[in-house]
């Protein structure tokens, strides 16, 4: 291990000769001089390969190299500030490890089913690197966030034996002899668990849906992360995915710009996202969409393009809260205020991109809670053991959840979220 | 949120008057002084109230608190060397939340199936927080560890079209149009595709076996997290195994030693867990088996009681390499030295934990990898994208998988996989 160089550490061996190891991206030859491409998944080196240098036969030797061949490439490191990381090799010896076959996808373009047909290749190209290293760094900087403020993990189960919104859009399996189980869609329920045993607590893992949705924001499988705090109201929790959000956006910009680069990304736009984000009602949202021309009614559910509008009177991301509870889940709890709305909140993430977190108060009344479940004709006995959580030390609680996929599609500024994770899953894909 | 009090951040509010909220651990009356132990989820505090401060009838509502009802304690921090947590509150108001119904579960003994049917519950158990926190430190040493070695994180997906060894032991679900998607017994696959494209990656999340294994080591349900690195042999590979446990061990040592304390875990043993491993290839495993008498034939794999009498003649996780190319999977590369044994490698814990790693060089050869998929009858076509990862720039690379409830079990110095997960799921439990 100690004995390898890698492309991004580069700068540490200025004027030493090294090895680097990884597969070609590009040739130009250019009469006596050749360059040498290569990419290790750490970055990409030009290397310089002169005939007069490393004699005749090794300078034809590169010619074997096709794209995506594996190759070792010697020679010493020199600061070069016009190439791609600041770093060149004046080429002394290559060695070639495998001589690729027609890589099929090269630098002409290629339809998206093409391409995602070999995701296992397309994620060797730059735009997908930058785009699983910006996902990298938003997971890295969750997790960053929640420990950094005594956040304990709980990482909830993801076979369930009940739905928690309805049944209709759930995975199922049998389970041995105790009948079906169902991949879940939601720590939530589990996270108020673990908020009552351990005060503050965060899920993070995949989640599932069956849906028929063929949008461009829609995947079966996906990723959530989902605080749930005990003793936080409607209010602490908004602050909360404030800090949330301007911590993770800040996080990136600072470590990952260079790949904002590769993505062509409006840095500006990013910059932008800076508490005190704004916070509106559901009813003020109305009279935007009103305003707009939109004919909404007071009491449906914001619709994608809604939100789109919505989005656009802003420029960072805008709580929208007290939703009519009647388009709302029943483990949200009432405001106190004006019971026709519950102390929901969902964040819009700017620019248009839509809903990225959902959350709310949860209701903390055993009796409340009893009644809802009846009225939303879901079986007592499956959330028995949620009612405990009412029933022995009950406290006022909040939390949320973060879809991974379309944050990352949000600040990488991508049109459809199958690119946000290495190997997406829609309703009509399960391969490769 | 910036108002509140928590009790792991107590030493900052010495002398100062603040307000914790929580639930009631215990309630000790002497005469004319309480003493409430409130547990918040960060940790646990002992008020002191005197009926001559806060007057009869504050005194007489403390008597309301059944263990877990929920209240808010104000008071003065006072630094208390013998009192948990090294704080004391001298208070002077309490608030009641709510009141508990007898909790079910008391200071008494109570059986596992017990606890486990309240899981939601017992996990407010100190010794199970201790198992949370230790669970959490380990996986946040985890991501620490690849994200400083400049890795990728690479999220492999849940719904697999085909299993990686065998599909006996798969969990499956309808999948649209496309019949049957299996849930994932292992990223690997993926992970070297991802190795590939970005040189380093790992994969990190919940795997899934229908194992009809009753044991204490058996989840049907269980998270990984495995390391893909190209132009890693086999050694390479040991490297970094022996970096990443120490690493992680030392984590826990450093940040976690009151809650391996409430474990009663025998630090000195953990402390043991340094570099350089043994490492021993399988033939000086089979040596030493049957030295201890076990008639043990070359050519089988390792049970479980076989590791444990590896493991206990070394005070660390020791290495055993080189198994029988017939016990492993198809993807392994056999020793070009002698291909009889394959370029694998496992780690048993110390102290009779057994296996938590198991890893290997993989096949980086097309028609040797070709035909090991027939020797195995397994579908070509399924693994056309695998193959693939040969034709077009084939290295090198080696990675390993390491099991989290394994390894929790082992530094928590526990008896059974069931306790290292919040919500562990087995053959005969899906709840709650």
């Amino acid at each position: 291990m100690a004995s390898k160089f890698y492309i991004d550490n580069l700068a540490k061996h200025v004027g030493q000769t090294v090895t680097l190891q990884g597969w070609l991206y590009n040739l130009r030859s250019s009469g006596k001089i050749k360059f040498l491409l290569l990419r290790d998944g750490t970055g990409v080196c030009q290397g310089v390969m002169v005939k007069s240098v490393v004699g005749e036969e090794m300078f034809a030797k590169a010619d074997q190299l096709t794209q995506e061949s594996a190759f070792a490439m010697t020679g010493t490191v020199r600061a070069e500030q016009r190439a791609p990381g600041g770093f060149e090799m004046d080429v002394t010896n290559i060695e070639i490890i495998s001589v690729a076959k027609e890589y099929p996808i090269t630098p002409k373009e290629h339809g998206v089913e093409f391409l995602a047909d070999r995701r296992h290749l397309w994620l060797r190209s730059s735009r997908q690197h930058a785009i699983m290293r910006v996902r990298h760094e938003i997971i890295r900087s969750i997790r960053e966030f929640f420990a950094g403020r005594g956040f304990t993990l709980l990482d909830a189960p993801i076979f369930t034996p009940a739905a928690c919104e309805g049944t209709s859009t759930l995975f199922e399996t049998d389970y041995f002899d105790l009948g079906k189980a169902y991949l879940t869609q939601s720590g939530q329920l589990y996270g108020e668990a673990g908020a009552m045993a351990l005060g503050k607590v965060y899920v993070f893992g995949p989640t599932f849906r069956a849906e028929k949705s063929k949008t461009r924001r829609h995947l079966t499988e996906f990723w959530m992360v989902e605080p749930e705090v005990a003793f936080n109201d409607l209010n602490d929790n908004m602050d909360l995915a404030e800090d949330f959000l301007e911590h993770i956006v800040s996080n990136v910009l600072k470590n990952r710009m260079p790949e904002l680069k590769t993505l062509e990304r409006n840095i500006q736009k990013l910059e932008a996202v800076k508490r005190p984000f704004p916070r509106i009602t559901y009813d003020q949202a109305v009279e935007i969409l009103q305003k707009n021309g939109v004919a909404f009614e007071w009491g449906n559910d914001l619709g994608a393009t809604d939100e789109t509008i919505i989005s656009e009177q802003f420029d960072r991301p805008v709580f929208v809260h007290r939703y009519p509870s009647e388009v709302k889940a029943f483990y949200m709890k009432r405001d106190p205020q004006n019971p026709k709305v519950a102390l929901a909140v969902d964040v819009l993430a700017s620019e248009g991109y839509g809903e990225i977190i959902g959350g709310s108060q949860r209701e903390d009344d055993y009796d409340v809670l009893l009644q809802r479940l009846k009225d939303h004709d879901l079986p007592q006995e499956a959330f028995d053991w949620y009612l405990d959580l009412r029933r022995f030390g009950s406290v006022p609680h909040s939390g949320f959840g973060l879809g991974i996929e379309r944050t990352v599609s949000w600040i990488c500024g991508l049109e459809h979220v199958r690119e946000t994770i290495p190997f997406p899953r829609m309703i009509y894909r399960i391969t490769p």
